[in-house]
């Protein structure tokens, strides 16, 4: 398995004018004076997984962080590194799986790289994209842009990619099958941006939940967030499987969520938008930034109390993605 | 280690107002519409070496690859998978290594991400670096640029961090200690092309050497290259060490290494414009393009002869960089 062979399937399957110059980068025409520029490593374990592999998550992953920015993805870079003996079959489904995920996300993988590591020094196939979009003009997405009076609104279920990767590796069989919700955002982004250009905040909260990336906007925005917890979707699979696991689905990874916070008086019409696309079908409101407790995140519970929803503690699940 | 002392740090270590945002990405006000962009892994062995170590090289080495894009870089991703266990100092070491290297290019790191990845499955630590660079109005860098006529430039002897490298690795000693030629590029490729507009290639010789780079731009600009053996510049301890370990210079990485094509008219005054830079003081003219033997590289040796330097077959040297 030499590097040359690497390179024509890659060159092969991610076939376009770009990277057909086989320059030792890409010149991109933006046309645009702002952009977005973003990186991701992935490590996910397993490669392959209920609802997607590490292909399609390096793809969707880095869309999805441009698309939180406020960006159009357009471009993407792709270094693999790749443990010496992994099968030719699986590079293969890898990058198909990956161009396949460009194509429906309209980005095209530009530029690129493969390293080969010897046998025990890598573990199958690490890949790292890197993204660069372009940010319309007006849009101004901030972390640090929640105000009291906001709302918070997520696209669906949280907590289905940790799940399915954890129940993969622990062996556990669910009556119905929780799947990764991979997909890619940026659709979904550019409708709310379009039904409310003043949308304070885009969020995907991947590795530590929805929990940590509320957090972190909290501490950035310096406000308290406030959830309702009879509002915040989880599968009834689960939240059989956080159970047995002992994890708190705000704490599990997710990889096709978008959390939107944005003035109080934009949501209905936010929320209506986003259901009339697949990947916001189940959207809702599940929680209000105040001017309280700022910097804290806290969740009403079904029985009327708060709890505090710190940051993650002790460990994150490993290799999630 | 946990993720958030690693970020800590790197948050820490790179400081810009940019990654201060703590965004998902980078948001670059480019105020340019051509825009070069590419990306590297690293997973050189040992991660420490005469001249430089990963973090270094893993940003100058997407610094020149944008430069020889004709590109002026500007912004850099960093993306980390690390080993468990791996010692905090060679972290920070690392890091306090890549930014005295943004330093030095003139680059900031505005986004990046770090993944752990469990003992024995990864080594020490790998880096990802993608980067952003702007095209100046007129600039035409291209592969398939060569034309009949041209002579290719050279800044200096090849082979050193290979050789550098390998000599540690086998425990070689010499009297004069051979060093990696890691180096940022940027300055001299923006000499050469405001001394010549018209220069047709530029490429850094890294993985393959000078040999491969050569060929690869022989194929894409369907011309024959012949290079003069007397011209090409090795250092006495690195033909040395390349005939104990069996190498042929021209087939070793190098990390610093300019190959400049150029209109034979303009080959003059481009030389003598490098030689003014501390990293174009040995610079010289190596060879000429032809029409004829096209898609084909060849050396007229020391004896008269000329002996075709194919693409390198074999085995490359593994994690040279």
């Amino acid at each position: 398995m030499t590097q040359k062979l690497l390179e024509t399937l890659f060159f092969r399957v991610f076939d376009n004018p770009i990277l057909a110059r086989r320059h030792d980068g890409a010149v991109l025409e933006t046309g645009a004076k702002r952009l977005a520029f973003t990186t991701d490593s992935y490590v996910v374990d397993p490669l392959f997984f209920p609802g997607g592999d590490i292909g399609e998550l390096a793809v969707y992953g880095t869309v999805n962080d441009l698309a939180v920015c406020g960006a159009e993805p357009r471009w993407i870079s792709a270094g693999f590194i790749i443990e010496e003996g992994l099968p030719m079959e699986v590079l293969a489904r890898v990058a198909a799986s990956m161009r396949r995920a460009a194509d429906r996300a309209g980005v095209s993988i530009v530029t690129g790289d493969t390293k080969v590591v010897p046998r025990g020094r890598g573990d199958g196939i690490f890949i790292n994209t890197a993204g660069v979009g372009i940010v319309p003009e007006g849009v101004e997405i901030d972390p640090a842009g929640a105000r009291p009076g906001d709302v918070v609104i997520i696209n669906g279920p949280i907590a289905d990619h940790g799940i399915a990767i954890m129940a993969l590796r622990e062996g556990l069989d669910f009556e119905t099958p929780v799947v990764s919700d991979t997909a890619p955002l940026h659709t979904l982004a550019a409708a709310v941006l379009q039904t409310c250009p003043t949308t304070r905040v885009l969020r995907d909260p991947t590795r530590g939940g929805v929990a940590s990336a509320l957090n972190e906007i909290a501490r950035a925005s310096s406000v308290g967030i406030v959830l309702d917890e009879t509002s915040v979707p989880v599968r009834d699979a689960v939240r059989g499987a956080c159970e047995i696991l002992g994890f708190d689905p705000l704490y599990v990874a997710n990889e096709g969520k978008l959390i939107v916070i944005a003035p109080g008086d934009a949501a209905g019409k936010i929320v209506e938008r986003m259901r009339e696309l697949p990947e916001g079908r189940e959207s809702c409101a599940i929680g209000m930034v105040t001017s309280e407790h700022p910097g804290t995140v806290v969740m009403r519970t079904l029985i009327g109390g708060t709890r505090i929803v710190d940051m993650m503690s002790g460990e994150q699940l490993p290799r999630i993605c």
